[in-house]
């Protein structure tokens, strides 16, 4: 079932820019969560609706519902058709950014060469386009968010899996073909865990994910939870693990010093290569706030090679769980406009 | 001693254009080897000189002579001083670039703070500009060596430690602060090896490095190495762990193995992060060639995350020992224009 939020819609200051009058219809196809939203050129968000993915369901079922809940989330605006110029989506990749392909997403088994652009052109009769939902997410808190005035900039979303984007210059940096920055895909180590995103050993993801939590859990419970509180819940997810944590649960504070240290370790590499000015944190483990910043930043603060890395900031997502429809609202104000006709 | 190599200075093909008879004094301060050499702006080398670093001799006496080894290339170049418009200079960081002041470096033990471009320009007489070595070589492999023609590179040297330099849309990324870039310092293993360059647990260097690479050879010798061939030898270097290798000594080849698993391990997080389209190894330990190249290329592209990523062209340094002085010019062409006044 959607749950959806509308604000009334927005009112220029001085009535003078197009800014504020030019808006977006945001989506964003999670590995949990379809999102949708209308947004503003100015960031400000005027509907936002949300629903369960079920990605199992196909792409057909799938697509079905999130046009579906991007038609609510217009009609919610109180805005009408003609005032949305544009479609921005966001998906996690691999995907085909120039021609709007969704390839082969680990967060989506079985969707293969989904042509999402043209379904959602088709859908919407106005322009559509496709971007990697941590790019996305990126751009959306260098626009608008935590990253506000920052030339470089790193984003990581910790949820059903770990990716991000990356601002270098002030510019988004999407690699040679639209695929770069898949941050959960860093080694923490290269003889642990597989990663169920990617199939490698070690990756970030395979021990900071929400999924990746809660597995950490259930195997340090079935070797010998008997003591922890953990072993009364069915399936104990992340939000359980960091809660009896807090409660002062042993079993679940090793499991969670674990998640803070492979993510101070996999950050650490990130703000070698990249000496970022700010690296912001999103997506529902974050939920966790200092329990889970605290120890990170204390660790890559430490750890980090050069001294400007050592003081980049660590914080939260300023956007929270609208980060996704603003960032594909976002990406559709930059390219809409440049994009070549079809 | 110095070893030096001298050509005849360059003829513009048209005689019209300032490039050919532009000309820096490219500088390169490594942890085992000095070298000088005088560069155009086409990149064709006039001189180049060599010789050990023997940091440990100090800041100021290691200094002297790398001076001095500027002096005598530019004497071996043929050209006159007054042709010698700017110097580059190429050190491992952590630096302030703005300062061009090195600021601690892990090859240069006791090195705290040396104002490397004041004591050049005092030196020399002219403009001179100091950046990280990994940026220059990289700046010097997509202008005039193997990446000539591509938008998304990464250079790793592969040395007595590991360095790299990253090219972003056809521009060198440094960081916020000028120490972005330190490829060797992602994460293979989190609870591997101790990282002599940074102190953190398993960074690329600790495994990779010319300095790992012997270590872990001792080390193996130690244990269970009285059937190698390495035995016979004193001080076995990378090279000779290559040469046992290739010679088919099990205990060289098992080090040989770990040094490219951990290889392709930290190529693959960079090329995850990335997305380039071509990957440049240079430095001493890349002279075994295909010993190290064949096993990196198929394992980055069987566990790299996204295609392009996969096929990425991972390819061997065309400036060889000479990459150093060509990239510290390289940034001089750049830089010294746009440099305010002291």
């Amino acid at each position: 079932m959607a749950t959806t939020a509308s604000v009334s819609p927005a009112v220029d200051g001085d009535g003078s820019g197009p800014a504020a009058r030019d808006f977006a219809l945001g989506l964003d196809i999670g590995g949990t969560k379809l999102a949708a939203g209308v947004v503003d050129a100015t960031g400000r968000v005027h509907s936002f609706a949300l629903e369960p993915s079920r990605g199992e369901e196909g792409p057909e079922a799938v697509l079905a519902r999130l046009f579906d809940l991007g038609t609510r989330a217009v009609a919610e605006s109180g805005l009408a058709w003609s005032d949305i110029g544009r479609v921005g989506i966001g998906c996690g990749g691999p995907l085909d950014v120039a021609r709007g392909v969704v390839l082969s997403p680990p967060h989506l088994p079985g969707w293969v060469d989904v042509p999402v652009t043209a379904l959602a052109e088709q859908a919407y009769g106005r322009p559509a386009v496709l971007d990697n939902d941590g790019t996305a997410a990126a751009a959306a808190e260098h626009r608008y968010g935590a990253g506000t005035g920052t030339r470089n900039l790193v984003y990581l979303t910790i949820s059903t899996g770990v990716g991000g984007g990356i601002v270098i210059d002030g510019r988004l940096y999407r690699g040679s073909m639209g695929n770069g920055g898949e941050l959960g895909h860093v080694t923490t180590d290269c003889n642990g865990r597989r990663c169920h995103g990617c199939g490698r050993l070690g990756c970030l993801e395979a021990y900071v994910s929400g999924t990746s939590i809660a597995e950490r859990a259930q195997e340090a419970l079935a070797e010998r939870g008997r003591d922890s509180m953990l072993a009364a819940i069915d399936e104990p997810t992340a939000a359980d693990v960091a809660a009896a944590a807090r409660a002062g649960d042993a079993l679940a504070q090793e499991v969670w010093d674990g998640t803070t240290a492979a993510l101070a370790c996999g950050l650490t590499s990130i703000v070698n290569l990249f000496e970022p000015e700010l690296v912001v944190l999103g997506g529902g483990v974050t939920r966790s706030g200092d329990q889970l910043l605290e120890p990170v930043r204390q660790a890559v603060g430490t750890t980090a090679m050069s001294p400007a890395g050592r003081s980049a900031g660590i914080v939260l997502s300023a956007l929270g769980e609208q980060v996704g429809v603003v960032g594909a609202a976002a990406i559709a104000f930059e390219q809409v406009s440049s994009k070549p006709a079809a």
